[in-house]
């Protein structure tokens, strides 16, 4: 499917095929074709926390409200963003690995390498979420379309709850929790939603006129 | 071309034809395509600001480290969120606007309403930036991918110095300045990038596991 069509279908589905399951394989390549999305500095501080075992979906669902796709999806992907990912060890091994493959001269990667380093570390905690959650969203829009394509169906969930979640999986404070996605075979139709016209948001060579 | 192929052939452009212009009609359709993207209870808090002059190019130079594309671009697009967005006002009015072209009930539309107004109003400041900068960020892997699909090429630019970019636009508070995105017609192709594969990101029903 192209992708004008792709971003007109793709509906957010709270209802799905408990019966469908989702190979590792399956899930494994949509994640990895998600991952060819930019991040700043190419930083790439997306991971993933799988969910698809019984007792782990029941221990879940209180904590987003009951909301029953958290049981009948067929997985539902954590999206964490890893603080350590803006820290140099991350940012020098990724140019290196770059360079390593051809990508661009030692000149590019010690320049590349230097301007990460120092763009990070002159961001505040809330600055640094900022940017994790930017570029987790650039990650997530391209999960969904990835999955889309695919045949599958999500949901992107910000509705639960953030404290309870992060006792229940135990997540270290380097992991942001970024979003919910469920994934699977849509039992019903979601509702459709419209737009607001660019027209009405944009400004040209100035700010947008408020409504 | 089909969404994968959109994935693996995008790459961040840095150089562009200086006498390439984009019709405005067509940056519209653009930015309606992406507009098209989910968001966190369909508030679509996504603004923008178009730049084209050369006057107001030639003030955000350095405010952008003197990077070239904000000159030889066709356009820049300066990505806001509005936080209104979030508010009672707009969040009522699009499940108004829903109701009415029948994408659900009037109870739907009423719990949608209720939902999202709570949900928004127990977050703090620093929890609603990061709610916009992830809804933002979805916006813009669409306006990217529809650009790239559309024969353009861009780059996602977080290196600018905020504090000079709100004074030289004059950016209101309850604007959040989100990202650059120059938009062209490369003039030069730009470097390959390579990215982690998933299967070293991933936890299965667990945290993924450390490097």
């Amino acid at each position: 499917m192209n992708l004008s069509e792709l971003l007109h279908k793709r509906r957010s589905t709270r209802h799905y095929d408990a019966n469908t399951a989702i190979e590792r394989d399956e899930l494994t390549r949509l994640l990895n074709a998600a991952c060819r999305a930019p991040s700043g500095n190419n930083a790439q501080p997306w991971r993933f926390l799988i969910i698809t075992e019984a007792p782990l979906r029941e221990k879940l669902l209180p904590v987003a409200y009951n909301q029953q796709q958290i049981l009948t999806a067929s997985a539902i992907v954590l999206l964490l963003a890893d603080r350590r990912a803006y820290q140099r060890d991350n940012l020098a091994r990724i140019h290196q690995e770059g360079f390593e493959n051809g990508c661009f001269s030692a000149e590019v990667r010690d320049f590349l390498t230097e301007a990460a380093v120092g763009f990070y570390a002159s961001l505040d905690n809330a600055e640094t979420d900022k940017a994790l959650m930017l570029d987790c969203g650039l990650w997530a829009m391209s999960f969904m379309l990835a999955a889309e394509d695919a045949g599958w169906n999500t949901v992107p969930m910000s509705g639960y709850q953030p404290a309870a979640l992060r006792e229940l999986l135990a997540l270290p404070p380097h992991y942001l929790d970024v979003m919910l996605i469920a994934i699977g075979k849509g039992s019903k139709e979601g509702h459709r939603s419209l737009r607001r016209p660019a027209e009405s948001l944009v400004g040209w060579n100035a700010l947008p006129t408020p409504d």
